[in-house]
């Protein structure tokens, strides 16, 4: 009997995707339909996934969208030309390129051209600088932007907490550590950035109120890394072969949930925790960017 | 008889003088002269020395050196028209607008419209945000990275080591934190911010491998806050009454330097460790965004 209270990341996802409607109700009342475009490349399983999740999403809320699907040997200036159109039309308010991108096709070039205020993903260098200054105005990355409000709305203070976060990726780590340490309200947290290169990772991990997983690695967290009582978040999506399942493997998270489960406070599952909040942080940028460029 | 062996930030930032002399020796010799201008607005007298300080250096390895000095009534709009011409004149390579601006101009405004390619002392969101993501081609602001040559030049290694920041600044702390925690050689650091709203705040510096002081709080660091052997770097310059001084006041450290010296392996002194060389990168900077304009 697991002892940790589970942070329901579907019912809040649930909750942000009403309010996200009703404020996409109002923009519609004032004659502006929010449009969402998703730009995919190439024939990647799991980005077509993604894709049609939120695409789907995005219609049930009332935003318009639109998904241009590419050929795998499109070239950068090609996509670079869309994306000027895309930047160019006034219906489209929130541009998502989803990764990962054909090799031949610089990411960073890329997620740098799609302008700033319809970066609904957050990647765009100056959104992640606004992120890391403090600044308003900019968009932050779904995943984190996600993972701040599980615990603002789970009422997990991080106001003087020691925050550990494994992985020092630009889609999670990094803009997560930006996020928590700024000088504002639901934020203010001692970090502390792990990541492979990291000495002693048990012993930081088990020093966290509260600790983000967000390296990639199947069941990296054990229970003997959480002090009792900490939160536990788990971002990864890890395949492990598995030849009970039809598929041939099973989605497991960073964290060894059972166990962790045991000695943590709050834990999120997964699936059903962070996944559920970064559709639902994306909806809800794609909402502002349309309020934005209307001037609400 | 202190044992921490002295970093000594003089010497560091005179062999980088030399090195950015013989850059601009280079550009001139292809018609090239690097620009840097500064901007001061208003009388304040900690920044009227700095911009002299800094103009003075700038002369002296070649570089020009113009300063523009607004009344404090200049308005932000002014400010604005100014920097556009700045902006567009070809022969400035780099722009500074000295800080702190009067509180009726946004420092946020005005540091974000220095373009990107200008901006010699990193503030701008879009080298920030490049920082973060650890993307090439962006300026890095000039006290962290001055820091970051510090630890380098001494051959002090940050692979893998514990690195605790006090103080979550935009000049120093952040940036200082997104430098070392990159997936890069001198980077893989652990990396710990920490702050005023942080606890236990002396058990995470005696953790250190690496300490760095930037809260800007006299003497803050004492002995027994420092892990034996840490390196410590004292980035704050606080004043103190003094009636001794005949100014009335003397500067010391973020660092309790005289105790902190017999329990670190190294330590900055101060002044003479980290104040030259943000002088150093600054000027160091402009002779990269001359190379840049120049295309060499």
């Amino acid at each position: 009997m697991p002892k940790a209270q589970l942070i329901d990341g579907k019912a809040i996802a649930q909750a942000i995707h009403q309010e996200t409607a009703a404020r996409v109700s109002v923009l519609k009342s004032r004659g502006i339909v929010p449009g969402l475009t998703f730009v995919r490349v190439g024939e990647d399983p799991a980005s077509q996934s993604y894709v049609r999740m939120k695409g789907k999403k995005a219609q049930e809320l009332g935003i318009k969208s639109e998904t241009i699907v590419l050929p795998e040997k499109t070239s950068e200036a090609e996509l670079l030309v869309l994306l000027a159109k895309l930047n160019a039309d006034a219906g489209v308010h929130g541009i998502l390129v989803q990764a990962p991108l054909p090799k031949h096709i610089s990411e960073t070039r890329i997620f740098s051209t799609v302008l700033p205020n319809k970066d609904v993903d957050g990647f765009h260098p100056v959104n992640v600088g606004k992120l890391l200054l403090g600044e308003p105005g900019g968009f932050k990355p779904c995943t984190p932007a996600g993972i701040h409000e599980l615990l603002i709305r789970s009422k997990i203070s991080t106001e003087g907490a020691h925050v550990v976060i494994l992985g020092r990726g630009n889609i999670v780590g990094k803009p997560m550590a930006a996020i928590l340490v700024q000088k504002a309200k639901n934020a203010n947290a001692t970090v502390t950035l792990l990541h492979s290169r990291s000495r002693d990772i048990a012993e930081h991990c088990r020093r966290a109120d509260i600790l983000i997983a967000a390296m990639g690695q199947a069941e990296f967290v054990k229970a003997d890394m959480v002090k009792p009582g900490a939160t536990v978040i788990d971002v990864g999506v890890n395949r492990v072969n598995d030849t009970a399942d039809p598929r041939g493997y099973r989605l497991v998270g960073d964290i060894d949930f059972k166990a962790v489960s045991e000695v943590a406070g709050h834990v999120t599952p997964n699936p059903g925790g962070v996944g559920p909040m970064t559709i639902a942080m994306l909806m809800a940028n794609t909402a502002t960017a349309a309020e934005a460029a209307a001037e609400l």
